[in-house]
């Protein structure tokens, strides 16, 4: 595989979609062929598969559904797009990815972590990002953010503050335990001071890459 | 739990729909509550996903989204209709269950028949069905009756006729494995022969669950 694959993690309203639109526009100035892919969905299946997920009314949905909806859309965008674009020798940003689910369905929502990481395993065929980039923020922040949105508007329970809290502690714990992928990013700043602390790391990441290559 | 959860195995065009709708007979007859769920499917969730699961459009879907799918639908159903059947007292028959998945993707399509059993532990929590029936036919006699149905009307491959082989052998497999759980039922006589293979099992199934009930 030739190509670079990057994950960006972390909650609503740190700012992923910014920044990955960043990093996009710097990669093709440079001519440097990429694509951005979102979870869940990025396939047509994906898309279906998101759709149901994403749809407010089936309120009824179990955990178990939830975790498994999320594996299968991302075992057709691994297979589908991830592998061929890796092959092809791509840069792959993708918004979401194994870690989104271990944070928020394990360390969120509290189910067996380990069950996640099982089901995620197999709907992946372990393939790890290069690079994950973690944008952390205080969890009263993000909300913040999301309120301006207008995304959620409505007070925020106590139970739902320490479900993000959790989310957050889930994170950081995820990438203290795998310190050589992840890179966690203070995303309270500005975005040209977040968009620079991805964007020194990158270019490093991208050296080593093009110095590997095979001439 | 005070019902019985009873599955029905077996290939297309073993009878299993036709003797589902018997045994259901029987029991209304007898005011003895009970459902029948079909999967893929059985709820809301489920039937969204059996429609990506058998639309004929998507044919870049890959074996482990397949999987996950089936699995995703099966776990809404466990928890949403089947558990809450089982502790209400009621008969839950079952078209098709985990057997299923294990016979077409683990054995009919070679997939990883460990990672089959992973998802799917993982999917229903481990529940095991009180008892399967496994309608079991030589793999020609199904395809002609399916053929006769008009299902498929297109020339049979020798690839789709080895992997049907595969699915019946699985089966048996199976079975085999757990004699306490299966009854082979000869399916290629009359129906009133089935279901009295059937119905003799299920009487003694049904005297032992009454005779264990508390008074």
């Amino acid at each position: 595989m030739n190509g670079l694959f990057i994950t960006f993690e972390g909650p609503e309203g740190a700012g992923k979609t910014t920044q990955i639109a960043r990093l996009e526009q710097y990669l093709l100035d440079r001519k440097i062929p990429c694509i951005v892919v979102r979870e869940p969905g990025g396939t047509n299946i994906g898309n279906l598969i998101r759709h149901i997920l994403l749809n407010p009314e089936l309120s009824e949905m179990k955990q178990r559904t939830e975790i498994l909806l999320y594996a299968a859309s991302r075992a057709q965008l691994v297979e589908q797009v991830i592998h061929p674009a890796l092959s092809g020798g791509q840069v792959i940003l993708c918004d979401r990815y194994v870690d989104s689910s271990i944070a928020y369905q394990g360390y969120g929502a509290m189910w067996d972590i380990n069950e996640v990481m099982q089901v995620n395993r197999i709907a992946t065929g372990g393939l790890r990002p290069d690079r994950t980039y973690l944008l952390d923020l205080p969890v009263e922040l993000g909300l913040e953010r999301i309120y301006f949105r207008g995304v959620k508007k409505d007070r925020m329970e106590l139970k739902e503050k320490m479900f993000h809290n959790r989310v957050r502690e889930g994170y950081l714990a995820i990438a203290q335990a795998e310190p050589e992928r992840f890179r966690v990013i203070r995303a309270n700043g500005e975005i040209d001071e977040v968009f620079n602390q991805i964007l020194r790391d990158f270019e490093c990441l991208l050296d080593q890459k093009l110095l590997h290559k095979p001439i």
